[in-house]
């Protein structure tokens, strides 16, 4: 069984942000799936996936701290600057986390980790809404 | 075809440690394939896969001199403490390097380079043993 | 449908190349499949894949910076350096970056979005020509 769903993520702050729920609730054919793998893409390139610790919002925060640290604004290599100071980390911080995550199906659901929840990694001060591609594939 | 199983590492000290042959050796049905992908996820948010150089120890040591280098214990940042020193500093370098790998799979066999090789990145002190969940998919 | 196909790309100079076009000229097949994966995979353990901003060769250009300054090859904890001063450093960029990409396929293309591309990650200063795996699957 083959399916593809688009997902449009509402605006967020930058920063970390859990949206397990919110990805699971879009792509409904999911419970279908005996065996299979969820594929989670994002159509940008100053945004990101991960999976992370779904528990505290400490953890996130500590993200964000990292990443600004170690892709900072003001470092003086940076030659693409037309779009603003967070545009160019927000690359390099994409890339890093990759544009995608392959989850893994069983019994209709996604087998996750019980720490584990899918991020969204908003790199962009005002990164607007995001627009996510699902492709669910498995033995229905 | 579809098949899914689970492996069970053994507890390793924090760094990089190579693991192709037990995880090759835990799918059997990868013989099976004649064209596909073998999906490897680890089910925890403070060990990451990834692939590398099978060869030298050297560089499994350097990957955890520059990792421990880039994500220090000690950042004035981390917020999220509780749990050790090493933790928080886990879960970005699990990030970094990801939950998964998906390897081509050709005439039974996975189709590496001559010289990658599956790493288990341990990011904590006493990580434990990990849980992988193995995900083939292919033509029979 | 399967199919499975190698692709050899030509020498580059270090550094970050966009790709799209050949990899797609590379998979006739890929105008087969209605829904979809296609899954990148290099074959080696000093260059990678990741997708990104494929408008202004400015970011590629920064890429470089950052790894370059990120990874430094004057480390002083480097103990595999038989292979130049630009090994190391490689086989870390390579991890980061990851050595696939897994594109959601629709209607016979690839369902990227209006800014991404894909690059080669060229990490070593002469890595001669590179082997790319591609498996595709979908339904037809």
């Amino acid at each position: 069984m083959w399916a593809q769903r688009e997902i449009r993520l509402r605006p967020r702050p930058r920063g970390f942000h859990l949206v397990t729920d919110e990805v699971v609730a879009g792509v409904p054919e999911l419970r279908e799936l005996r065996i299979g793998l969820a594929h989670l893409f994002i159509r940008h390139t100053s945004a990101s996936l991960t999976l992370n610790e779904n528990a505290s919002p400490d953890v996130r925060r500590d993200f964000e701290a990292w990443f600004d640290a170690a892709v900072p604004e003001d470092a003086p290599f940076w030659t693409h600057t037309l779009e603003g100071p967070d545009d160019m980390p927000a690359h390099i911080k994409a890339s890093l986390l990759g544009p995608s995550l392959s989850l893994p199906v069983r019994d209709g659901r996604l087998a996750l980790g019980t720490w584990q929840g899918v991020y969204l990694c908003e790199h962009r001060d005002h990164g607007g809404s995001r627009s996510l591609l699902v492709t669910l594939n498995g033995d229905a």
